[in-house]
């Protein structure tokens, strides 16, 4: 008798019940304005996964040792955006119920707001560390509130002032830019600040949420709205691996691919092995 | 003093005032569920309609010699589908009010849905004659009623049991071709019948709509759900030419160009043509 | 809990002791001389799969309606094509053995001489109809008795003079021409002669080998080696329809598909359209 | 001791001396208005011309078994065209002394005005059979006489009225085909009347040239201005090895391939076993 | 009524006569040598412009605070490389004439030509600030001196010894260099020098071009002679904002880029956000 | 009398005789496992290397003052990986029997063993620099022993422990990792070491294999195996200019380019670069 085909990202083939990290995709692009795409970034990820090595010399340690469950992608309704957000909150309760670690690959940034809604009903006094391009705090996009570009202000309607930490913000409209004057933590340009960010937030419940286009678009082309300037892979590497070894990160995700602009692949390539290197730092 | 920079399909410069047929881009692809793209036809479109001639061997007619508009793009929020509809509805009435002919350019085949709705308000006992590969008649898709996968059924709900005429289908579930032998006329894989169609239609209001997929992918690969098996470049741009200059068209559209996912530009060129053809089979 | 992400070609989503026909994807192109690719067949034919419908208005049938189990991928270690033709034949074997139709999705075509192997041990005076643009006579190439383009000739070391029905060839050096002629029934350019031969082989057992090169590469441009002047796909479907309801066909295969080059993804869904006729018209 | 790297076209490796046919390369594009690129056409021709075989099915005739050389490109100083129409002219001439047959490969259009330049210096009452989607008999191109545009209307300054036959034109401006009407016979759309215009040439001095996009864009995607409802290969291929085979051909040329707008490969295929045909047909 | 179809980059939709910049478009590649395609820039510059905010974080101003005209592009007669650079000289000479600064966007190098001609007309003692990774110093190129190779040496012929300042120059042959040494003020490599040399240049009056394969191509791969070993986006960024707001620019403009040669959109998305930069720091 | 067509590497077009180093192409990728391609990088690289100079400013060196000889490429028995390696080892013995140092350009990484082989047999305690992403120094790979992915770890058989240094790795599996501890000097993600390395092997012969995937894949994306976090070009260039000039380099080989992976050529072009100044620094 011949097995069933079960695809999963690399190593990530642990029963439910052993597993502590659970992956699930969410490519959901359909509020994206300027180049969709990221809808396909879960199943490119998860295919391209088994061109890297389950063993980082970075951290010295295997994925092999641990126990990680991927849930496949979400089935999201185009057109809904309401329905979508609810699917995504929906999963992530589920997986927080069963006492383990919810890690989300989207699709674009607006996926975040689903699994923050799940995380804050969860663990109190929430605080988010986010990575990105973008600031992502305009109140609304075209008369849209629920909008790629409008995520981590909706974010902030949930967790509140003085609990976002941004990093490597290089874009954004003006009010969004003052926005973050009054109520985030904005580091501009690059990571300087995130030792102290860090220190700070030790002990505090916190979720990760990383926009790859933080990194330059020399380094992750495959992006909708690659912004120049970027941070490189090993910044991002390190800062990661800080955050979440010496951190109580409870959620994370990585957003923002769209393979079919990275023609080399190299995008989904950078996506796997940083999601690798988090899987490992979070174990 | 320089003047500004006007873009519009090759030959669409005349006033408003003059132009007879007015051309409009919606380039919206929210409900698309497998590969988005089509937001980019109107201003490719536009861009490589200057790679033609204006001048047609096959009429013997050539555009310089009517009176064409291009009023550019519509800016739809995606995310709301209901909004999209309703601004697609609100250009096409404006058009129709002031006595000129909507030439729309999508954008997903949802777009239809605006405009018809737009015309019939207009125009009584409106017919529609449909080119596509698919049926386009599910109730739902996923739930969404305002899909691209529902958009004939939605306008059955508009014009009525034997209004609609579809040509060249070749994809669907079960239950779509059910409802066609039910409700509409429809001619599968083919042309054959057109000439019928044609006699009955004469002297009758007609919108007619266009999804290029029913073209051979071979013909026609920048599209986002290709569908092999369809009809030849020659036999589309001689029904429509037909279509167009035999029967009372009030209004039209053009549909489904994805050009990205044709790097060799045939696609849009192919799309480019037919428009050439369509403005001057109904001039 | 949630579930393991099972993927298969659609509506191959049966439990194994129920299906009739097991698919399994052979994605070896390891002596491909030119380009290279057709290992990233099987996955891209799975993933667009959910393109398509699964009812054929051709047929009027319904995947649905039956039952089919897709087994995934052979892992194959390239650079020992020996000991790859030997995997592939312990999976058709395997599959024999159960008492289903082996369904292979290649991969070059050399994967065709490991399930031909399989079969011919199973199933006596075996017969094997052969759609292709190339004759796959070689005796070697460069040397190499294991190459693709040898498969057929390698075939007939096992079937015999008179066991090969080679249809749409069009390009093969003149000894494989003159081979043809002595041992095997060849119908160059086209199809004319299929109705004969299906009436000849009815009631024997049939191998059914389809090189998707066989179709004009306007239709089927991603292929590693492109061959003008082929068929159509509607040729191709009626053939394949007509060979598998009324032949009794007990193994077949589907081969060549290189997706990398055609990045409108129209051969992938020729592909999957093609596939899904066969297994309704197998059904 | 080893050998030089020679590149050739497949079997085009004879010995000048020995050589009947002498191929060469220009490939420029500089009076190219919409999409350059065909100056990367000989060396793709090249290249790709070993994934074809020497033997042709349809004439059952071998390339090894003749003589052809392959001289190369020709280097080009793009910006002064009128030394390239010289250099053209230069390398056909040498050719012509040598009394060997020159076989062009361009390249756009406007080269053929420099081989046949010299092809009427050395052969009287020269007549040209022309394949072309595009009329190419504009007087002047932006006020440039030197241009892809007006290629055909230059060699019509040469040859002369009722020297011209032309064959699958779709697109042109009105003065074009009125020009044609008066001076050159035009056979639009497709290849009715090539039977007729063999009967009249026999006997006859005959330069050859083929612009490809005379092909449908479905069969040949990779040129600068693809124009929709051209001609299939086989009608192509055939039309040809008539007039190659029944003609007194001195000189020929192909045209307009331009390699990087078809990723596929498939284009240059095309050109490649077209070339083998017109080589076999002229041997 | 509706309005006609205005496109600009983004938020240069000013009267002339309010504006201070005016840019206008030249995409002229006739010249090009190795790989043509920038005459597609200036239409994807502006059409990709509306992927960037009008607010820059790193000057801390806003686009909309200012006035910017587009008048669009040159319609540019290929063949005839003299009429090109005459009719860019005219543009740039009428802009200057309405007491505007005049900011082209190419084309290849050569362009630069054309407007240094102007600009040399109606400012004195000009000085050129010039970053590219090639000297394009030689005297001439095939036997072109209107060549993108020798745009710099015609320039020197215009303003003379010692008013040209060259940075991140790595490519050209042993004779440039030379050139540069006794002609020209050239930093190799790098942008170390630009400190003193606007140090120098204060007071004066400046063009400023660049060549935007002074970016390493990682950061800007979409250009026809890419160069390893250039400098950052920052750096480049940080260089140009000093230049300009530091010195006064009279003229400037910025060339090279073939978009088709970076697919994922991020070389035209580095064009356009150094433009904003520019205007921003020219305001 | 007209030339025959000989291509070759930039400036590498002397006789044999003359020669100090020989160029040949080994284009077999037919055990790479993940995605393959590397067969055409050594055509590519022939093509594309006319866009660059010949002169070097880093070095001021020009090439048109050194003898070197482009011998093509081998054609090598896909499908026969002993062969392969065989036809490598001859190759390179010849060029050293002749007193010249062969320069590969692979290729695979398996390509390496080949050329070893032949060197060791020549030259006594032979050394080996590595410069790569991959430690290449598994036992087997799916259980086969001429695998790219083993290709030192054969290397290591014939030079022995303590004759292997490898710069950059940053991939592998743990056992590799501990096989370097024990049997190789490895430096890990970067180019530390490098200068005693070159101090310790001064006066030693070495062999030098740049794996081109040592880069980052913002700068050379065009490879199966993109690996994130690798050096920058200007690290490379300067490293492999040390090694060439300060030690007894006797042979040489450059792996690794996919160039159809890379669609804007800038892969391609940094292979080029790098090939120059190697070449440069060798002579």
């Amino acid at each position: 008798m011949l097995n069933k085909n079960v695809q999963t990202f690399i190593a990530c083939d642990a029963e439910y019940d052993e597993a502590t990290i659970v992956l699930f995709g969410a490519g959901f692009d359909g509020t994206t304005s300027f180049r969709p795409g990221t809808r396909f970034a879960p199943s490119a990820i998860r295919n391209d996964s088994f061109g890297i090595e389950t063993y980082s010399p970075y951290q010295d340690k295997d994925m092999l040792d641990f126990s990680y469950f991927d849930s496949g992608d979400l089935e999201l309704p185009f057109g809904s955006t309401n329905r979508v957000i609810a699917d995504i909150a929906s999963r992530s309760a589920q997986i927080l119920r069963d006492g383990k670690l919810p890690f989300m690959i989207g699709g674009e940034h607006l996926v975040t707001l689903g699994s923050v809604m799940a995380v804050a009903d969860t663990y109190e006094d929430l605080h988010i560390v986010h990575f990105d391009a973008h600031a992502d705090l305009r109140n609304d996009y075209l008369g849209q509130k629920l909008s790629h570009a409008c995520v981590l202000r909706r974010c902030h309607e949930i967790v509140g002032d003085g609990h976002i930490f941004q990093f490597g913000i290089r874009s954004g409209d003006r009010d969004e830019f003052r926005f973050a004057t009054a109520h985030t933590y904005m580091n501009k340009f690059n990571l300087n600040g995130l030792a102290q960010t860090i220190e700070y937030l030790k002990g505090k419940n916190v979720y990760l949420t990383i926009d790859l286009d933080v990194l330059d678009p020399s380094v992750f082309p495959g992006t909708g709205t690659p912004e120049a300037g970027g941070i490189t892979f090993n910044e991002l590497r390190n800062a990661v691996t800080s955050v979440c070894s010496q951190l109580n990160v409870v959620a994370c995700d990585v957003n923002e691919l769209s393979p079919q602009y990275d023609q080399s692949g190299v995008s989904t390539a950078v996506a796997c092995k940083l999601i690798r290197e988090l899987l490992l730092a979070l174990s």
